[in-house]
């Protein structure tokens, strides 16, 4: 894959893995997996298909040190700090102009730190895909095949078939969804000509800095400064001083909803999951013979079933009697209790949390 | 009520409240109800019925200090001390040896240290009541009035009417029957004849002791002899001597079941709780809106209903999300999450932990 870079999107500080993820240890940096972080399978997922100077990752200085802590192989030149997490829009456009100043053949993979996909080799099988497309100049986004009406994801309404490889096509993109209401999710599951939005995106960086001129003329205008001052010593001082004035954006929304030529390739068959909540976590994880999953050294369990537990400090012992589908998690000054189906709620409360007396607990 | 007495028994270390209740800070030492302890409403519900000098409070050395702490106005004589907890039996047959060297007609009222009544008014009554039938040679218990066929209490039916006072009569007792199976409770709860028993019992110094002789004389041989000994400086060490060998027994088996002149005096609205598990404080404390019962500084609950909370850490914030019929409890080094209908298992899972290298938890 020459010319190929993976941006690997680490600034957020998700609220909803809280209270385990918390502003300075969001959910990317959180042992889940076999005891590695999604941050760590997410840059394990690209051995082989990337070399690792050609593995970007955006955070900001908060979380930069134990990132880079996390993966030892991966040059620290690589790192790309924002001064301030602004929302994927400034994130993927300032990585998208700073490669195309290093190669202006460049093709981007844009990927999420804190996703988990367990199909690996299909994941990889589908960036070569995409990538391919992705080099006829158009803007190619990876969909997940819905099994349920979401209501927490953007859906993407594909139209004609632009090409097939490997037994995957590629579809030209009709219509981008935002987060729809229950009875429009269902309409689009039962339409069957709709994939999830995984927000995984690629392009060649010369495509997609041609749509912020086209959209965004006065944001490229700062990329392009940045990225022609990127490597010398007016840069720091520079992105500091531009970045606060960026939009706030994703790029969903900026700049996908109303580009020309965008590609999505149903990803069917790749497990993914956004770990968008603790109730996520049993599509990611395998359950014990109850259906329970436990981050907890020492737990008794009576009577207890699908139910998860999670508890991070060695001397505590955490009981359950007669539980059925219940989220357990014992971290630090907080203690939750949450039915798994009312799992979403925690991400609205840390919210509110945040704007109140209570913003230390966030 | 001349040469009546009151006998807390306040030595045992109850294991259902756990993680709250411990070995050395059981039930009856935990502020419940307005921020007050049961042995502290137990010792205050005697206000006006007993002076200070005529109730007794018999316990442990490691209780002692905490208790005394709790009643300053009760003198420190008050407290007898066994070197051991050995079952009621041997508390109350003490207490009772003792009183009759004081007072040979001392009659005795014996009370747990940690059950819960809310109709004190009531409870002053039937002491009144109890006491006349008691100087009638009888050995009197409280009768709880079932309201469902509960298998954690024993049963009393009663037989022939002795005499009844204002408005409540006294009967001859029938029958002891121990807990029973589901069975045996809805027959008895069905025949109307039963009441629980409260372990509240009013008699005579000196007619249970006869019961003592009768049936267990060796037993009443050594109280008599640490009974004389009492005040004098071979006391303790003759107790300390002395207690390891005494059966350990509750009152109820050793004496109650085989007893001759046996009454009881139905009790009905007492509002009596033992207290017996978590579920039971529901009986105790008056929940709040949504059904719920909280013993924490900081609690948030969404979508919480008929639940009970307890936290004792300042700075911890508990959350609750889409819970019902659930007990959380958040003590030191164990979290407890029990299904309230399953709440009367902890106290097995508690015996168990003893008997593990989990034991310092209990």
């Amino acid at each position: 894959m020459e010319h190929t870079y993976a941006v690997i999107m680490a600034g957020g500080g998700g609220t909803r893995l809280w209270p385990v993820s918390r502003k300075n240890r969001p959910k990317q940096m959180i042992p889940l997996v076999e005891n590695r972080t999604l941050f760590q399978t997410t840059v394990q997922r690209l051995d082989g298909l990337f070399p690792p100077e050609r593995i970007l990752v955006v955070t900001v200085p908060a979380q930069a040190p134990e990132l880079m802590a996390q993966v030892p192989d991966l040059p620290r030149e690589n790192f790309l700090l924002e001064p301030e997490p602004r929302g994927t829009a400034s994130a993927i456009g300032l990585a998208a102009a700073l490669l195309y100043r290093r190669d202006s053949k460049a093709v981007m993979a844009s990927l999420h730190s804190d996703h988990f996909i367990r199909n690996n080799d299909l994941f990889a099988l589908l960036l070569r895909v995409a990538a391919d497309v992705a080099k006829k100049n158009y803007l190619v986004t990876l969909g997940i095949t819905p099994s349920y009406p979401a209501t927490a994801y953007g859906y993407i309404q594909r139209g004609e078939l632009l090409r097939e490889q490997f037994g995957y096509p590629a579809y030209r993109v009709l219509r981008f969804t935002e987060k729809p209401d229950q009875a429009a999710a269902r309409e689009m599951l039962q339409a069957g000509d709709h994939s999830w939005n995984s927000g995984i995106f690629v392009w060649k960086a010369a495509r997609i800095l041609e749509e912020f001129q086209r959209q965004m003329p006065s944001f490229k205008m700062v990329l392009d400064d940045l990225a022609a001052l990127y490597g010398t010593r007016d840069f720091d001082g520079n992105l500091a001083r531009l970045w606060p004035a960026l939009d706030t954006e994703t790029i969903d929304y900026a700049i996908m909803e109303n580009a020309e030529k965008v590609a999505v390739i149903p990803a069917s068959g790749l497990e993914w999951s956004d770990v968008g909540s603790w109730d996520s976590l049993f599509d990611v994880l395998l359950p014990d013979e109850h259906g329970n999953i436990v981050f907890s050294g020492h737990h008794i369990a009576l009577d207890t079933h699908n139910s998860l537990v999670y508890g991070n400090r060695d001397n505590r012992l955490i009981v359950t009697i007669g539980v059925d589908d219940l989220v357990v998690v014992d971290s630090g000054d907080v203690l939750l209790v949450c039915r798994r189906d009312e799992a979403q709620k925690v991400g609205r409360l840390v919210l509110n949390l945040k704007n109140s007396d209570s913003e230390h607990y966030t």
